[in-house]
């Protein structure tokens, strides 16, 4: 029996996976509404906590924030002794610490992993999840967790997979953002967002080929070579800021990178490779 | 013939793939020097506008900026008269429809060309340039335009490929800038850059899948659907802010992603799908 805690849409999709597969599930969700589609399914509701933490099977933990994982735990505590919590909640770095240090404490063994795809991904290709904590129960549960995604084991500190997770993330937001960007300028010419996705997605992945050269440019720490200078990102910078503009749109997404690259060129920079941003982001080095 | 007026990185890639299909080039630069590659490849080397505008093929243009393309098209215009100009220096939509009205009243055939690819991509695979300006000029040197990459065409107004390429191109920048704050998050656990974008360019490339979903939101208008709320991206941001400064990386890039999302929730917008972001950047309406 695998319990689920925090029913939304990514615990369901969790859970509906293990359904699909004939596994047994019990699940609780703070607002039972949203636990139905799951009964419908087979899946055991209990609605407290206390009653969804039943034998000894894995907990999987998908709620709201670090905050709402410490309400849910901490009063259970004790029935979790002995067991294995897998917490799929997004928290930083030092919060899926802080909870490796708890569960530690209450003899849990604790999986931190990251969900790097969307609910309806989970189960299908594309779908990957990233666990770092308890090596043993990583091993112990690894049938199960592959049935949702590809699971990646990062190693024993807690945190690690979260640095993944927030790092990724982080460009996945941008990249949405900017995506968002783009469609408002089209738009003010008529042309649909749709047919803007059909051409920047493809365009957007192949530029993703761009990423391991900056990365070998960052990681010989030489931004003198040949790639495409800063005072040459500044200029297209400069062009995309005023194009916005023109098709009235916000600039307020884009200024910020090109601020970013203009404070370098100020600093003696401008003939630098435009990965050295890297530098200029770490701000405490 | 073709003429070649700007030979930096990408007009070296450009005249190069002529060159290696054995048509003939005549090409020049400002600094000559970045001219002599080509040189020793074949080409014939102009120390001149005047000397590389002869015959009556068509003139590739590729320079730094808007004001570069009048500096070195305005004393040649004469010369220019009666045949096509094909400008692939990146300009805003308004740069590209003056460079048209320029070139009509000078009876010359007008392509606006924007590359969506980086050199070391001319003429191989993912290579996009989009068009437009006088289609009779696009169907007449189709063949040329093909051997460096897809070749589309968006219409008579000059302006329309420019649109296109400054919002694929604000979503490249956003997406680099991206990565490269992920690649600090990670630098801080020590992992290497190219450990990062071993992971990162599958997941973004995953994630454009998501693109056509965002575009179906906002082309319908509807966004109080079921896709992921304002109020959720505003936690999920907060995360992904707090593991960001807990890394030692600048907020600077993300900060304004979070900003925008906040400024809508706190316009009641809270419940609706964050695609409504798409609304939000546009200032006139």
């Amino acid at each position: 029996m695998t319990t689920f805690l925090g029913l939304g849409a990514m615990g369901t999709a969790l859970a509906a996976t293990l359904l699909d597969a004939g596994l047994p599930v019990v699940g609780w969700n703070r607002d039972p509404r949203r636990a139905q589609p799951l009964a419908g399914r087979g899946a055991v509701v209990a609605d407290t906590v206390d009653k969804a933490v039943v034998g000894d099977g894995p907990v999987i933990v998908c709620l709201f924030d670090h905050r709402s994982v410490h309400d849910v735990l901490d009063p259970v505590a004790a029935a979790l002794s002995g067991r294995t919590v897998i917490n799929l909640t997004t928290t930083t770095p030092a919060e899926s610490r802080e909870l490796a240090a708890w569960a530690a404490g209450h003899r849990i063994a604790y999986l931190d992993g990251a969900i790097l795809a969307v609910p309806d991904m989970i189960g299908g290709p594309g779908s990957m999840i990233f666990y770092s904590g308890t090596e043993a129960a990583f091993a112990e549960h690894r049938e199960l967790l592959d049935r949702w995604g590809e699971s990646t084991f990062f190693g024993a500190d807690a945190g690690l997979s979260s640095v993944y997770d927030t790092a990724m993330l982080t460009g996945m937001y941008t990249m949405v953002a900017g995506f968002l960007h783009g469609a408002a300028m089209l738009a003010a010419e008529g042309v649909p967002a749709a047919e803007f996705a059909r051409w920047q997605a493809p365009f957007l992945t192949a530029m993703t080929g761009g990423f391991a050269r900056y990365a070998a440019t960052i990681d010989a720490g030489d931004y003198a070579g040949g790639g495409q200078s800063l005072r040459f990102t500044e200029v297209a910078l400069d062009t995309l800021l005023r194009a916005t503009t023109g098709q009235g749109v916000s600039t307020e997404l884009l200024q910020p990178v090109h601020d970013l690259v203009r404070r370098q060129i100020a600093a003696g920079h401008g003939d630098l490779d435009t990965a050295r941003m890297f530098e200029e982001l770490r701000t405490t080095r």
